[in-house]
């Protein structure tokens, strides 16, 4: 889908709200793309944040699918606004094995209070070869004149 | 409701389970209940884990969340079972503000292959107040005969 | 949970509105209880509203759930608003079997906008027993002014 | 994606087991395609299904997007199987005016116990026009040498 943003300065913005965000500077986690209506972050494998088989923790896996979801809708708000996650839902595909993590989140359906997106994720193998791990489709609440 | 476990070493099961979630260790939660069908899971609140106003970042609760609801299921599983997420539903239902957080997972309906959990996240407040932050609704299935 | 209703003829209102659910209706669905943040509703079994198995079909329990969890929503929502469903998930415990079923919503977390509810439905079977076989958790918006 | 059936006849399978679930002949829906790993529903617009507004009930909506999911995962199933929803998760994301609603879903991983897909249900109004209205995530179990 094309959208128009109205906000002329959403990445700068975007790029300064992920700044904030410090649990993404504490899992390795960095924004790789940000476009109206689509986000990517991408985070590495890291021996420090697995489940009980030496997994990505699927935890870790949503907590990047859902700064990602939010930002693409955010990218649609007007200046001036705060975006909040109100629900998501994470299918857990595949392990969560691999070098690397990408997830990309694209909106579905922005609206002026509520924004819906869908982030898929993959893995990158040693050998680069991707493979979709989970997806999230997330409802997003964009709070006006709050900044 | 009252479950009866088939695993008699189902706590000692998940206490070394979770021991191997180096996510648990790096975000600093802790394991501070286990029963038959209910485990808890504590987290300090962590400058280093935050959203983009402080708050503590909604993947982190749904981090905690996970592991309780999968533990839950776990403690109901035969012996000699291992546990993964399937997916989970999170409604994040007020900023996540105060000094730490409990994550407590109840089982729904245990089963021989899926099992349905339920976790309420509360904050406790400086004040020593508690206040419901998150619900999730997970999926969890028994993989057997593994380990 | 203890709520106080703003609209004080919200019973009226929702027995108003759920007439006007022609799907209600058709499907055999009653209103059985109406209280500030819990809703109930009922439907006998119809062979005419089954899966392949003859159990009744998930998305008509959804349907009874679904209506539910938004009337126990706008139980709480001051005079003169609109309630939609925004999304909502469910999971799908046990078959739908038995001579009738019973959707129980209560409000979560009331909200300006938004408020989450969570519905349980139990079967009853010939013979009286009550088996939970779905959870339902929604999120709904209130509109104002509408009417 | 590109999905290699083991079952033959998944066709004729699931346009019989379609066939047996009456709640579909009761809300008019038709199975209007039947492919590999994708399959649609479609239902007239009907004054007997609404909700409170006279748009057609979210819970038919989901009823038509739960079959089709549960019918595209079903086609990728061996012979002999049965499948039965575990979970779904549905955002409405417009009203469900127009003439009629096609859900068209499709698989998103496959897997021996569960496999996961997605509905998109677009309305069509009386001048053609299509329009996303809903958008569902489901989990769908295969049950072996069960007919």
């Amino acid at each position: 889908m094309e959208f128009q943003p109205t906000n002329p300065s959403f990445e700068a913005d975007i790029r300064q709200s992920f700044s904030k965000q410090t649990a993404m500077t504490t899992i390795g986690a960095q924004l790789t793309k940000v476009d109206a209506g689509l986000v990517e972050i991408s985070i590495p494998y890291s021996a420090n944040l697995t489940q009980q088989n030496g997994y990505l923790h699927g935890g870790i896996i949503t907590t990047i699918a859902d700064s990602a979801c939010g930002y693409a809708a955010y990218s649609l708000m007007p200046p001036g606004s705060e975006v909040l996650s109100v629900e998501f839902k994470v299918n857990l595909l595949r392990p969560a094995q691999g070098r690397s993590f990408v997830a990309t989140a694209e909106v579905i359906k922005p609206g002026r209070t509520l924004t819906v997106a869908r982030a898929d994720v993959v893995s990158i193998g040693e050998d680069g070869k991707r493979e979709l791990i989970a997806t999230m489709q997330a409802t997003m609440i964009c709070l006006q004149n709050r900044t």
